[in-house]
């Protein structure tokens, strides 16, 4: 009989355990810590676990995570990699990414904040405005998020280009790729947006180093993974002016800490990881069809390559 | 001798004196108020212009607007009815009136003021995202900034509607138009857009009324023109929670009135008029090719009706 195990640390099962009983009630679906006996779960539905438990379940067949992001999973040294793991795409979740970067792009370019500083001083004054095709901006990383920023971004006439591990085309974009074509990259990127993966090769790749590369006096928008993100660089680089306002939504520790600068920092917009939420029903309908899928021997979407880390 | 003169009340006149001088040489460029030889003038291209100057022109052939709107050229009740009336278009106003939609959409959408209130207060704590195609959009005008603007939510997602005076069928938006057809289209639009003209019929539209209408707790975008605006009605329907926040571009009085109550309203972003701003570039080439397309007899763009008053 096969038997879900639902561990997630942040989303309510209440949505996921409906949306399997009404189209599944043939799985049973058990919600961590209440694994019942290890040897019966066949399947599992996961966002953060306690590490080594995935190990100690012997005949799970497939892995599905709650979001898109899978380090937090990978990283697990217990990890069963023979485990086939399929990230959460779709779901509505491109749209969402796009929609925030989107929204940081526009808030910056169209001098937005400023604007409402001036509103609070009771000032009326026109800004310079600056055409869409003079203004340049960098995506790092070209996946499925990726791709659908930089695409629409291009549509709307910026001038924009992207960067990946390796060389991706992408009409009207502008691509660079690489070690060696990230310094050309990152020189013509006023608006910088990560989207990366967390790789042991991104960890920490928003650094100092970075944002000297930078064009400086330009705009973050960093909604990929929170292992990106050297806070104490980022904090320099706004001091320097090296970089003029950054929008982030994920952290090296969440929720982020009470302590940190970043709270209260006036040029920075923080927002508590919610650049994109699985809508349930959308994510619940794609995560069964991958169930699904993954029975009839079809292929799911998704899929994880562990080796290269996303 | 081909003589234009210049009159805008706002614009710099250098850039298009430039722009005359090295495309068209032959054409004498004169900035009001030096218009010397009224009998001389055979072009004009403004903004705004003092009340029967254009009537002292008895040899102006066509005259070319500095912006979109039109209203305020029109209503000089000697205005001479008789000379064709270009309006600016394209120059990128189209999509910076599109970009300022799209940025009030998201943030509104997007809860980006109450992300911005936790982040002042310290707080992180996710809110409840709402998927687009469930967000009910209305934009009323469906002209050339209507249109762009709702095809492009339409195609981000949005459920989105458009109310024009006569019917217009648009893939992807449900149409209403004329008197008859307000009503409904008010009560399913969770967020107003309005880019209507200005004219006798659309004059304080964005009345208590109309707010009355819309199903509450909704949105304004209002990026149309400081005449369809009754402010004391906008602050009552904040004031009663018919409206939850508002995004206002043009006001009745321009600058807006040191003691407006909208510049401190926490509900209210004020921004000065700065929707569409002709890029000088863009605008001057429009405006040369207007000139030159008068000149040999074809259809410049953007003739105004006058009669319909837009």
């Amino acid at each position: 009989m096969p038997t879900l195990l639902f561990a997630s640390g942040i989303d309510d099962p209440a949505p996921w355990q409906a949306a399997f009983a009404k189209h599944r009630p043939d799985v049973r679906f058990r919600v961590w810590p209440d694994v019942g006996d290890p040897e019966e779960i066949t399947h599992a539905l996961i966002w953060r676990i306690e590490e080594g438990a995935l190990r100690k379940l012997p005949n799970v067949k497939a892995i599905f995570a709650l979001g898109a992001g899978i380090d937090q999973i990978i990283r697990d040294a217990t990890f069963p990699r023979d485990v086939p793991l399929f990230r959460l795409v779709d779901a509505g979740l491109r749209e969402q990414m796009t929609e925030y970067a989107l929204y940081g792009v526009l808030h910056w370019h169209r001098q937005m904040g400023q604007y409402a500083r001036q509103q609070a001083a009771g000032e009326w004054r026109m800004l310079e405005a600056v055409h869409p095709s003079h203004r340049r901006i960098g995506v790092m990383g070209l996946g499925v998020f990726g791709m659908d920023i930089a695409r629409t971004l291009a549509a709307m006439g910026y001038d924009v280009a992207g960067w990946s591990r390796t060389p991706k085309t992408l009409d009207g974009v502008e691509g660079f790729a690489g070690p060696d074509g990230l310094e050309a990259f990152l020189g013509r990127s006023e608006i910088l947006i990560n989207v990366l993966p967390l790789t042991d090769e991104t960890r920490g790749i928003l650094s100092g180093r970075l944002f000297a590369s930078l064009p400086g006096g330009g705009a973050l928008i960093h909604l990929g993974r929170g292992g990106h993100l050297v806070e104490a660089d980022l904090l320099a680089a706004l001091e320097g002016k090296q970089l003029d306002w950054a929008m982030l939504d994920v952290f090296p520790t969440e929720p982020l800490p009470a302590d940190s600068p970043l709270w209260a920092h006036p040029r920075v917009f923080v927002t508590p990881h919610v650049a994109a939420q699985p809508v349930s029903d959308a994510a619940t309908s794609v995560v069964l069809d991958n169930f699904n899928r993954f029975e009839r021997g079809e292929e799911p979407s998704g899929r994880v390559n562990i080796a290269a880390g996303y």
